[in-house]
């Protein structure tokens, strides 16, 4: 189904992909429209080292309606970049993860999901994250990304 | 074909996205795969006001491949972005150009293309530049993206 990476001198390994989304601040939702566009959208999310998560608080967003078209997506994260002008060229690191999304409907996975969410961007507003979650857990929808393949690589000299 | 923006409050002016386009270090390319799965890869890219332009130095990268079996894509450039933990939320700042990708086969263009990659990615190697424009003409695929519609967003407070 999937390509094989051209370059192997750039693969990295499933280690350093992890690390790569652990740590991503955000990463770029790439699904499809049935209007017939790719649609790429950054959006904050939350990695458990399975799975892929992120929320929404609008059910009319777009690129919810694209993942109801087509639950395939590609989550991109990219990490540290650094331009290597002598080389014409960039140190990079990128993940990428391709799976189904779908939403989440268990209430305790979804509140556990937002806890994570909330340990990784507000880890100093535990208590008010507390009261957020479960003002979100009736506001907000969940989707998990499901991983079929993740791939990364990098340029690092 | 597109849909309106959802949060109105949240569009920015076109020169903002422009700037942010001028200024990006590089971008997610969103294509659509034969396969019936949606691609989102960073490249390093340049923007002349009007169109964007990215080089590809392997004709058989999945990339390439995507653009071959529909040439939509969506190009997404994030510019600066900061937490903001006690909203839970960040600020940030993102442009979407959707149009038609297309390789460049005009050497003059091309060349062009290349003069404007190197400016803005190696400004301080403009000799050795020049030879590796020489070498990259003939080597190097160039496209262009002609955009259908440019959008941008931005939280900032």
């Amino acid at each position: 189904m999937f390509d094989q990476m051209r370059r192997k001198d750039r693969a990295i390994s499933l280690e350093e992909i992890k690390e790569i989304l652990f740590c991503g601040e955000y990463g770029i939702l790439s699904t499809m429209g049935e209007d017939g566009w790719p649609y790429g959208v950054p959006v904050n999310f939350a990695y458990d080292g399975e799975n892929v998560y992120f929320h929404s608080t609008c059910a009319m967003s777009h690129r919810n309606a694209n993942i109801a078209y087509l639950s395939r997506v590609c989550f991109t994260v990219v990490g540290d970049t650094q331009l290597l002008p002598e080389k014409f060229s960039t140190k990079y690191e990128s993940a990428m993860v391709f799976g189904e999304a779908a939403v989440v409907e268990d209430f305790a996975e979804k509140k556990a999901i937002l806890e994570m969410l909330v340990e990784k961007y507000a880890p100093d507003f535990c208590e008010s994250g507390a009261a957020y979650i479960v003002k979100a857990c009736g506001q907000t929808e969940i989707y998990k990304i499901t991983p079929e393949k993740i791939t990364g690589k990098a340029r690092r000299k």
